[in-house]
């Protein structure tokens, strides 16, 4: 991808020049650096980081299981305060407490006004793949002292007085993410939804399944702590698919049916297949699961084609105005992330922190990061 | 309305000729009476009602407001058990409980083929509006110790062992038409929902907008059992109209903005403008209410027809698909409408639980009926 | 699948004992036998076939590529003329004009009642994938003087006295088929579409893009006379995939981005691919295709499951409403499929039409077959 | 309404200091005068104008019906070239042909992110209604030399070398607003679609539901230059309401049930009740008219609020990608809106225009204005 942004000509008065930041330089070696800080574009902002987390994709980065240039602060979780502001930025003040999520997208290309944001192509307009995830991939990121919000006007997501930080970071990426899989799919009440894997995705799309009236949820993972997780985010049933076929136990589960949605959380060709064969006749996969090699579609749970079955994916849904809607989730209680957050490290120690969550060491789930 | 229903020939084996059950006579005259035992045609099945209750929209027949057909037996709630089935239906047998729909579609006409089954015009193919409402309005009710299910292939829903009665009475009508106000709005997962009016179709509306995923829920009523019975179905905010203009109250908890929906349920000029006034540009009023008299729209809260407004109604969803989903959702936990009855009484004295339910005595919510 | 329908009891009087019909027989041997003609049950009717025709799935039975019981009366595409009606059966009489879809929904079971028709389960409530289609599958067939229509309230279309039986013939299978494709991936007015392969159900698939206001349709195929009449049903351009790489050719068309939709009507890895790596992010394959042996998604065009892409499959929609509106269709002339019926045969010479239509001689695209 | 927008503070080199425009000065006023040419901020463009035309809002504005400030250049519908571009646009050049809407979406906001881009806010974030229609409204209009075009880069569409000037000016507005009747009521395949009357916007609002493939399409109006125009773009059936009953006309066309869906174009108490009894049970009312006085819903075609009827209101779709697909309908013969072109002046003779068009002189359908 040879996306290129708008310039970002100055860097703003009151800023210092150069911060921390984790920098990727190749296989398993995310490093603390002392780099620049980034300048301000008109229609960009500062945003001085207060807490940010790992995500699952910074490791598959970490692991150049995904190829990001070396050089590249790596991170797409922020939440911050606005230091400095573009010309062109308006109804934003210095000071204030934002969230951004981790796909920014511009408002105004082919994609944005199709409203598949996700995929957004910019202001240039080049046409490309999931064009929306600029932070930490195809621009600097976040685990850093200070970042640039590209396309501010319709990313910066004020924060209301009585959310704090942690209650918000988690936003950005997994909760937007796991929800919309249960969005995709639009899950109507009373429908069944099986949801493979309980990572933090999988726990978000249990959460997005409860959130959008499924009267049976079915989590399936095979870590106690994780399926204990799955009955707190909303799961009815969980299977250990260690014990048990998942299959069996949800047709068991749905008279003999299967589901009406199941939801891939991982990106593996078992899960998949789990979740094609566990859905009913004209049943929804709803896959958010990053698949790499070879992906296979069995045709008998396929019904060769005829089943009137779906397969959905989706990229973790952003702008401002998502943030502010998960925000008033958060706000009235209908969905708690803080118990996801397992460890938490300064910005210092995020080489430690890498190897830990990276690892998947002391039933981590998620760490929060301060700079 | 003069829907001709299928001939019903034959009165099986094993049942009684007559029985008691309250007969529509006139003006606030619903009596209980001696009848005969309905015949069971090809199509149809013979229920036991163990359980029922009385309707506000019993009361409107009872006060003259509706008009049906007097001698017609009256009610459109029942709970019971199988005790006879039409040479045509399939897959049931005599003694098995079951929850029925108030309104029982065909399944074969051109208003359930389209989706739309409330307004089912029958295997006869009349063409009618709400000719899915038959019991108790068409053709005889559930307020007696046996009713017919027309239909019955489409309309007898199995209770799994694990709920009672209780739990499901309600699900025939005023928790399928009060959920169906979100969904028919599809609010979206973190909205905004206002509730005009928390009588028990308002109660199940708030209920529908917390299973939807609203982030605020706002009830607006003025009794104060209402009004908490309303936080307690999932509202966040309250709003006692007597207290304070129920608009402009939502529209400072909503930025300025108004909600994205407004649900109106109870059916007056008022409600109907106020939740068109509390509406954002672009929002959805989902009405659930009976219109008597004249009904306005006020061009101004309308943006003179230029606002992307939607007004929607929808009658009750029924069918035994549509029970089954409301059953699991009891089942799971995720509605519990036991709190919303307050009064129970043997069919032996219905006529004094019309005196109380259609005058609004006691406090009284939902009464529970049993012959 | 061991789908057990309503019994058939009586033989209504006035209809031969015997009659004609065309009986699966094993590998490529589908014989004209004399056979009783099929009883009718209370939820029945008996049709007298005035018109059918052959479709590419009967070929499969007929090679044995798709699993049908030796002595099955094959064909599900009828016209004809109501020759008895069971007595739970209302609104019609014998001597009326009738189209029959392919899928004989029940109209009451799980799928019907949510909106899957093609999936239905029937009265007996068998949980079994493509249940809906039971003509020539599951049942007896309508390559005969005579066929049994199960569910026939729901499945008798009456047709209206200016159409003809040519012109309705095909609105059983194919075009429902076809059509649905654009349908299912709802095609928005302005979008571009791509249909790959343009046999009679992709023909049709291409008449669907138009009819939902496609703005660029893109026929795929090779053969000169399919491309032909592809741009009679509606496409804009056509690509002959022998002399140009059609996913270049759809790029090049489309400003690089690719196509909103691409159709699959063929069921190939090959054409399933193309399909996928034509779509643009946010995407949508919608797949008609019947699918043996192995399919395989490849992960690139797929955006590792991140380019927010759909893959949807849709069978045959079915019932009278579905057949009523596609009447209309050609009776205001949206539609012409009179073009697609190169080849006429009497129901006596309905092996030679086999010979000719399996083995694709002499630019056959539909034949008619008349009792 | 008090939307500031963002400011405007230099102007390119290059351009006239002044221009002729047609400013609205009071009741029937309308006059050609001098006026600075509007300077250019960040996030603008310039664009001088070659093709422009009147719309019926304009003359509402003409004659004080609807209000906008006196001294304000009217029009919003333009054709022209890139004059300038501000310092935040890329991909543009100057010189460029574009197409802007007469709602131009700032893609950030509230509204834009909730996809109701005709009530965006804007940048600044006003929460008012239909904020999104700012030319000749809120900000200087196009019935001029030049105009600019606030939030250029979600508005400038790029006109392709095949299409003239005429062919696209009517996309602006009109047919935006008139197809968008049938998209926002989601016409199905074979659906029956009423249109009250058959102006500018009536005619496209018929080409519309053609366009979703409704089969039969009725077109209402009195004038018989109009009824023949309606034929011409899809309708089927015409009905000259000083002739015959409109809603018996209707019912009669449809089986007696009415249409499943009824546009209204006209913004009268008496072509919105024709709309509301002209439609069947569950269906939909999609109104385009602007409302003045009051709006009455009668209650018995409304079915007492439970016939699960619908009323939608839409205003004009904006934005490029918009603009793009409804040039790639014209691009590809789906429609043809030069035949509604009827009368053509000079900028300098737009009085005499306002005068014709005003009073509906000469059957006068549109005019295309040249500066």
């Amino acid at each position: 991808m040879a996306i290129v942004e708008p310039t970002a000509p100055g860097r703003p008065a009151g800023l210092p020049d150069t911060m921390r930041a984790a920098v990727f330089r190749g296989h398993e070696q995310i490093r603390l650096e002392e780099v620049p800080v980034p300048a301000c574009g008109p229609t960009d902002a500062i945003v001085k980081v207060t807490l940010t987390t790992i995500c699952g994709t910074d490791v598959h980065i970490w692991r150049e299981e995904y190829p990001v240039a070396p050089g590249r602060v790596i991170g797409h979780e922020p939440v911050g305060v606005i230091a400095a502001l573009g010309s062109a930025v308006t109804g934003y003040a210095v000071g204030e407490r934002v969230l951004v999520g981790a796909i920014t997208p511009c408002g105004t290309c082919f994609y944005c006004q199709n409203h598949v944001e996700a995929q957004c192509s910019g202001h240039t307009g080049d046409w490309e793949m999931i064009g929306g995830w600029r932070l930490g991939n195809s621009i600097d990121g976040v685990q850093a002292e200070y970042f640039r919000v590209p396309y501010a006007q319709a990313n910066l997501a004020k924060i209301p007085d009585d959310l704090s930080d942690e209650q918000c970071v988690l936003l950005a990426d997994i909760a937007s993410t796991g929800i919309s899989a249960a969005e995709t799919a639009d899950v109507q009440i009373g429908q069944s939804v099986a949801v493979f894997a309980q990572g933090p995705i999988g726990l978000c799309a249990t959460a997005g399944a409860h959130l959008k009236g499924a009267s049976l949820i079915i989590g399936v993972d095979t870590l106690e702590g994780r399926l204990r997780l799955s009955r707190e985010m909303g799961a009815d049933e969980v299977v250990d698919f260690r014990n048990e076929d998942p299959v069996a136990a949800i047709k068991r589960l749905t008279e003999g049916r299967g589901v009406d949605v199941a939801i891939e959380a991982l990106g593996k060709q078992e899960t998949f297949q789990w979740a094609l064969e566990s859905t009913r006749p004209g049943g929804i996969v709803s896959s958010l699961g990053v698949y790499g090699g070879k992906l296979e579609i069995p045709v008998e749970p396929f019904v060769y084609g005829i089943g009137d079955k779906k397969v959905l994916t989706t990229l973790c849904p952003g702008g401002k105005e998502r943030m502010r809607k998960l925000m008033e989730l958060v706000r009235h209680g209908r969905v708690d992330l803080g118990k996801l957050v397992t460890h938490s490290y300064a910005l210092a120690d995020i080489e430690e922190a890498y190897e830990l969550f990276g690892n998947q060491r002391d039933g981590v789930v998620k760490v929060a990061i301060r700079p």
